[in-house]
């Protein structure tokens, strides 16, 4: 989006045009045949930039653990506003309401402490399937690639990319967003819309820091790999030690730290 | 938090030490005396950096408008445990838990589109008192000071800091969190609990990007300016606009540039 802008220092202080990044609110509800008849619920409200809707949804609602696969689903489409998001149960699918106290940055349903958090997702998710290390050769490029897919941060400065590439580095697929979690959410959900998932030979390259939440996710769409241009965080150490997820933090400028696996070099 | 590390490129690729930003969960809960009878409710859990804990329940409180004063507050605790903090309300106040529904990056009680959640705002919250502008000069110098004012960020390199300054200049008080939603909270939450607000002759300075929900939290605390070091959304400078907020983005390396309100240069 174009706004009006003043650049300081400017000898005029005149206004020019600045290009922006969008945010606005997106309203995810589902509706599914419960068991005393039809149920429709808004399950969260996130804000974030425009488009690949529909991915963020669906990646919302599977890296929740709200679904599992696209065959739970039935239609997903703007509802009344385009920024809502209707998502359609299949038949033999429901959303577990027990869950919905969780939310972005919130885990409520997880517990108090780390520990908990982690033992909680242990229920939901199995440690992912050992792979050879990715090539260091590898993990170097994919920030360059990132960024050369991230359109709207050349323009804006300000929003997070977050892709998935295949071991060899090749680019699958990226996103973004002006959350870091809703760019992860929408680059998952195109693979589960597909069908696609779990993306166990993949690896996925975030923009940002690598969160818990971050992890969470990962581990959710069954990748063994994550690449975060920023640091890390202990809790999302601790997972990715727990679930087998190999943590690259700090990817840029031609090296790396290694938190959790091991990479080959 | 100290965690072993390898680092690569590395001739030896031999495991060292890192030290990395600690995120754990903190549930905030709130008691009051309600008309039924005493009542204790969860309200929030957020992923935050450990510290200032008793600012970030606080501060989170007041920027969601459940509380208004430092008066609201009769004690503030940890309750069973370090990453559970209570609130409990002095007797002429009560958490009003229709107003619960909304969460950190969630809105979900601010309806649908950026406009509805501009409205909302409007009920709690007045368009603040005009001001001179701020020096420009006074601007460019705050990157610096926050840096200077983030030990946590020197030494992981990923948490974000908010800081308020007086109109001069001075660092009053500066936070830190691996959230920068959790930063603003504890800085403005330290103020609240002296009964300190508002703060309408200062500046929130964050080290992040301005996104709705910084300003909205500004606007919670009567703060005219915000300076960000990364850049505003579209509904951030919306927000900004319609409240008188003079909102300052990509303040560094000697520039910046006026999104809302004015600067004098």
């Amino acid at each position: 989006m174009s706004v009006e802008v003043t650049r300081m220092p400017s000898p005029s202080a005149e206004p020019g045009d600045d290009i922006v990044a969008i945010e606005e609110p997106l309203e995810i509800c589902a509706a599914w045949g419960g068991s005393d008849g039809p149920r429709e619920k808004n399950i969260s409200v996130t804000m974030r930039t425009p488009g690949d809707d529909f991915d963020l949804a669906v990646g919302f609602l599977f890296t929740e653990g709200l679904i599992r696969a696209a065959e739970d689903l039935e239609s997903v489409r703007h509802w009344g506003s385009p920024n809502r998001v209707r998502v359609a149960l299949a038949a033999h699918a429901a959303i577990d309401t027990s869950k919905l106290e969780r939310h972005f940055y919130t885990t409520s349903s997880c517990g108090i402490c780390g520990k908990t958090s982690i033992e909680a997702l242990r229920v939901i998710s199995d440690p992912l399937p050992r792979r050879p290390p990715v090539d260091g050769e590898v993990v170097h490029r994919l920030p360059a690639i990132l960024r050369d897919a991230q359109p709207a941060f050349r323009a804006t400065g300000s929003v997070h990319g977050a892709a998935i590439f295949d071991r060899a580095g090749a680019l699958l697929r990226a996103r973004e967003d002006i959350g870091r979690h809703n760019a992860v959410d929408k680059v998952i959900g195109s693979f589960v819309r597909e069908a696609a998932t779990p993306l166990h030979d993949a690896i996925l390259a975030v923009s940002s820091r690598a969160s818990f939440e971050i992890v969470q996710k990962a581990i959710m769409a069954g990748l063994p790999t994550v690449a975060s241009v920023g640091g890390p965080s202990s809790l999302a150490i601790d997972l990715a030690r727990e679930f087998g997820v190999t943590l690259l933090g700090f990817v840029r400028d031609g090296r790396f730290n290694v938190y959790s696996g091991e990479v080959h070099s």
